[in-house]
C-alpha cells in the first residue's frame, strides 16, 4: 500500500490509477491539494429525474459538478475518462435506504440504468479559507466537521424531500464577513453561509451534540457560522428508499482534475 | 384589449390575470419593469431528463429558473400559482421539430406527462446595463436583438446537442469591462459574456447578417460583445425532434414575481 507522504506529490490522475489498482484504500483528504474532491451518488434511472430536479432546486446543499447519462461510467468534465466504478477508494451500497455493505469497487454491481451524480464538497472552500488565514476548527482539532439537521426544509422534488443538513465552523467575530465573502465565490461547492449566529434560529438545540461528525471547541467570543452540507442529498435519497443507491464512503471521495480555483466565480 | 400605458402600472400578477382572461395578447417587453421574464419550454417526460441534463451542463445558454414536476402546471418559485397553460400571451406548438401553430392558451393540449421548464432571459441583465448608463443598441434602435449561431459546441446530453447561439451588443471600448462585470452578477440570466471582439473567432462571418433577429448599427470604434442566448435550447430541442414541444412565442414571455435584482449574485 502506498503512503500518504508519497501520494501527496502525485497528480490526481496518478492517484486515481493507484486507487483503481487497489493500492490506496484510505481516506482522500490531504491528497492532491488544490484539486476539487467530489461526493458520489449513483441511482437507478427511475429516480434520476427527481434527484436531478432536487439538486436544481437546492443548489446550496446539492451543488452538481457532473452528471453522467444512464449507464455511463467514464467522467468527462471533472476528469478525462476516470472510471466511476473503480477510481474511488470505498463505496457504500444502500438497499431500500439501508447500508448493505462497503466495497472497493462496483464493477460487478454496475447496471446500464445507473445514473451517476458527482457533487461539490466543502473541502474546496476550506482550502480557500485557510489560504486567507481563517481558522477551520475541526481541521485544527483533527476531527470530522460537525453536522446538524436543521428545521430549514429543502424545496421538495417528486419523491425527494427533507430538511437541510449544515456544517458549522466557529469563527472570531472579525473573520465572519471575510469567511462569507470567500465562500460566496465557491457556489459550486456549497457557497455562502446559510446562517450566521444563533443556532436555535435554524432549529439546532445543542452545538455540542452534532447529528453527524464530531463536536468541536467553540471559544466564548466566537460566532458559529453554518454552511449547507453534502450530507443533505444523501439523507434525502435514503428517505426516498430506492431499491439501490451507491455512494462514496464518507471521507473516501472522488479526486478530480479540476482545481478548486477553477470552480470559483469572480 | 388593455393598453401598454395602463399595464405598465400593474403588478406582474395583475398582468398575468389579464393575459389569462385574454385581455392582453401582445409582446411582454416593457411590462412589469424590474421583474424577471422567462422563456418557456414544455416537453413530454421522455425528453425531460436529457433536457434537464443539457441545461445543467450548459448553464450560460440554458439558465434554469424553475422546472415543474411532470403534469404540474402551477409555478412555485417564479410566481405563486401562475398557470403555465394560460398566463403567457402566445404559445408556439412544435411537432417533430416543426412549427405547427400559435395559440393563446394550451389547456386543451395539456397532458399529465408534460414537464415545464422556465429559463432566464437577457431582458434582466439589459435593465441592469441601462441603469449603469451602458447603451443597448437594439433597444435604442427599437429592434430585436441580433442573434448568431456560433462554432462553439454546447456540451451534449443524451439526445440533445448543437452549437451555442449568442446575442451581440456593440459597446464603446471604455464600457466593455463594466458590461462584463455587471452581467457577471446575473448568472441566472446568461451571466458574463462568452466572447469579446473578433466575431470570426467564434465562427461568425458577418455581423450584418444575424441568423435570427435584426442587424444593428455598429460604430467604427465599437467592440462587439457576445452573450449566450436562450435561442440555444430552443434550437437544440427542435433538432431532437420531440413528438411535441410547446414554447412561448418569441417576445411573448412569462412575467414572474421575482425581481431581476433578486436573481443577481454579489
Amino acid at each position: 500500500m502506498a503512503d500518504l507522504k508519497k501520494l501527496s506529490r502525485l497528480t490526481p490522475k496518478q492517484i486515481r490509477l493507484l486507487i483503481r489498482k487497489g493500492k490506496w484504500d484510505k481516506p482522500t483528504p490531504g491528497l492532491a491539494m488544490g484539486y476539487a474532491q467530489a461526493n458520489l451518488v449513483i441511482l437507478p434511472q427511475k429516480f434520476a429525474f427527481d434527484f436531478l430536479l432536487f439538486c436544481q432546486r437546492n443548489p446550496k446543499p446539492c451543488p452538481l459538478l457532473e452528471v453522467l447519462e444512464p449507464g455511463k461510467f467514464l467522467t468527462d468534465f471533472l476528469a478525462s475518462h476516470a472510471d466511476i466504478r473503480s477510481d474511488i477508494p470505498k463505496y457504500n451500497i444502500y438497499r431500500k435506504g439501508r447500508l448493505d455493505g462497503t466495497v472497493n469497487e462496483i464493477k460487478d454491481l454496475w447496471s446500464d440504468d445507473f445514473v451517476t451524480f458527482l457533487l461539490g464538497c466543502s473541502f474546496s472552500f476550506e482550502e480557500a479559507l485557510l489560504r486567507a488565514k481563517i481558522p477551520v476548527r475541526h481541521i485544527e482539532e483533527k476531527k470530522n466537521v460537525p453536522m446538524y439537521i436543521t428545521n430549514i426544509p429543502c424545496k421538495p422534488a417528486g419523491t425527494m424531500h427533507g430538511p437541510m443538513v449544515v456544517t458549522m465552523r466557529p469563527l472570531p467575530p472579525d473573520k465572519v464577513v471575510r469567511a462569507a465573502q470567500i465562500t460566496s465565490r465557491f457556489a459550486a461547492v456549497h457557497g455562502s453561509p446559510i446562517h450566521i449566529g444563533d443556532p436555535l434560529k435554524i432549529g439546532i438545540k445543542n452545538l455540542k451534540k452534532p447529528d453527524f461528525g464530531d463536536a468541536v471547541t467553540i471559544e466564548r467570543e466566537e460566532i458559529p457560522v453554518f454552511w449547507a452540507c453534502g450530507a443533505t442529498p444523501q439523507a434525502v435519497v435514503m428517505e426516498a428508499k430506492p431499491d439501490l443507491c451507491i455512494t462514496h464512503a464518507p471521507g473516501y471521495m472522488f479526486i478530480s482534475d479540476v482545481l478548486n480555483e477553477e470552480l470559483a466565480t469572480l
